[in-house]
């Protein structure tokens, strides 16, 4: 297995994703990684990586145009290089729009797919159980017919990752009743019942997303977008001010003591960190975009979402369901 | 200031409407409040206020037309008689999508006024600082026109509440850029800085809404509802599972009685029952939809943002910026 890793373009520089290669490589030594960035700075994981010079950065705002137009730049490179020499996997903590876009441009998508979408994966409140939402940001504005898509792809990615027999499938609404929602979901709604979609079970308001019931949650992009960072902004709003509550005094910070393991554990299941990357489902290739103020563990798990991909072999089981598109 | 209260329909029956009002008149005993329901049930607070008798509860489920030929129904009743005599604010916890409907029919919407939008304050991250939402679900879809519209009532609103001398207003979006976003908040945007919208500073991401920056976020009412019901859901799990990691053992039962006070401040900042209700704007009176599952506490502080609203004379505010129309 080949990984291809854009070391730059993150708010934190490489040093991050240094630590998360390492790390990585602790736990698949058999994975090939080749990374992509100013050769100088990665000297230190040259023993157990291959190193492509690409010393640009492409900033944080760039667009498709100008990704593709930074020839030097460690993004583009790793993405040409990519479909140049056939690797199974990229991962990038740049640019999202820039990132996503070059991708579909350079590795093209998956004949049949109208519209890449991003995916990603909630913890629930079931223990070890999650919930894969797309397109959690790809697009602006979907159509039926994308949704009705993603659906499918949504649940070739979940059956890969998890191994389900029979997902689960929820359309994002503003009401659980069959007739709620906007056009877009009604008309969507519409489609998949009438081609008896397996496993779909109707609307899905978004204080229950986190509740179990839903495998799988389809979304247009800019819904899905609002669903996930709004749950992580309550989410962080919530975590700082727990923690500002044990700092209080001296009784509160012993009473930490005894609660901190469990806050942990509540800390990781709600942690967006520990999901690490989305993947851009529906390109020809494992695309997977870390966030972009990645810390290490943070982009190792980003890096392990693309091991299982590949491992999995998404990618094909995406093609299979749209060959007859 | 005379308000209606529906006293059936919300999951609860009558019992915490009940308690609600007799702490509400603890603290407004000069407001009159008429209340609508069973008269049998509401024999215990018929000293301090006027009861009408209106025995039929219109289900969770029930549309507008629906509300409006179950005359006796408490609603229906509450609406009509409401209109007829000229209260002040009606306040119910019944079913959101036939109460809103059937108030806008029967009082009429404020001239000019395309849409009415449901308006809630959400807590910040700075200590008591709210920012107000809208639309959170009245419409399941918008015109730019509508949200432009939907600006200017939650200026009207905002600063009837809290006398803001220049209150900041975002659109909510999936980036904070001024070119990202669905078509829709591309163009509102547009037509926001073309008029000069005064205190309009761009767009935020959902991520950003509580950090305290806005003090207004305009949305159309199917992303409103989104972000509102997704923080709820998450803000939920979280607490759940805070409680849960206390109950563990001898050790943490005793750490939470270190942090407890602290912990009762989180749930109060976060939890949308201290909120209670959300406003219908751009109708003719104050109409404000309670939780359906509401609890005393809920309704009660529903019932004051109804005071709160008719003092500061909201709808009179809206009129006035929408004359020109």
């Amino acid at each position: 297995m080949r990984i291809a890793v854009d070391a730059m373009g993150g708010d934190n520089g490489s040093k991050p994703i240094i630590e998360a290669i390492k790390e990585f490589k602790k736990v698949y030594p058999q994975d090939e990684v080749i990374v992509f960035g100013k050769k100088e700075e990665l000297e230190e994981i040259s023993s157990i990586c291959r190193i492509v010079d690409a010393p640009d950065i492409v900033p944080m705002e760039a667009g498709a145009l100008e990704v593709i137009r930074m020839k030097n730049s460690s993004m583009c490179k790793a993405i040409n290089t990519m479909k140049e020499e056939g690797f199974d996997a990229i991962v990038s903590c740049g640019s999202t729009g820039g990132f996503l876009s070059a991708a579909t441009i350079i590795l093209k998508m998956i004949p049949g797919v109208k519209r890449a979408a991003l995916v990603t994966a909630f913890p629930t409140k079931i223990k070890g159980k999650k919930v894969v939402v797309l397109d959690v940001g790809a697009n602006n504005e979907n159509s039926p017919e994308e949704l009705v898509q993603f659906a499918y792809m949504g649940r070739a990615y979940q059956q890969a990752l998890f191994a389900s027999e029979n997902p689960q499938t929820y359309l994002l609404s503003n009401g659980a009743e069959s007739h709620k929602g906007s056009p877009l979901v009604k008309q969507t709604y519409e489609l998949l019942n009438n081609q008896n979609f397996e496993g779909f079970k109707g609307n899905m308001e978004a204080r229950d997303v986190l509740n179990g019931d839903a495998d799988i949650l389809v979304a247009d992009g800019f819904s899905g977008n609002i669903l996930l960072k709004g749950m992580e902004g309550i989410a962080k709003a919530m975590s700082t001010m727990i923690k500002d509550n044990f700092k209080k005094n001296l009784w509160t910070k012993l009473g930490y003591l005894h609660v901190r393991s469990g806050f942990k554990n509540m800390s990781e299941t709600m942690d967006y960190k520990s999901v690490g990357g989305a993947m851009l489902l529906g390109i020809n290739g494992v695309v997977i975009k870390a966030h972009g103020n990645s810390d290490a563990y943070s982009f190792k798990n980003a890096m392990k979402v693309a091991h299982q991909m590949v491992e999995n072999n998404v990618v094909n089981k995406i093609k299979e369901s749209f060959k007859n598109e």
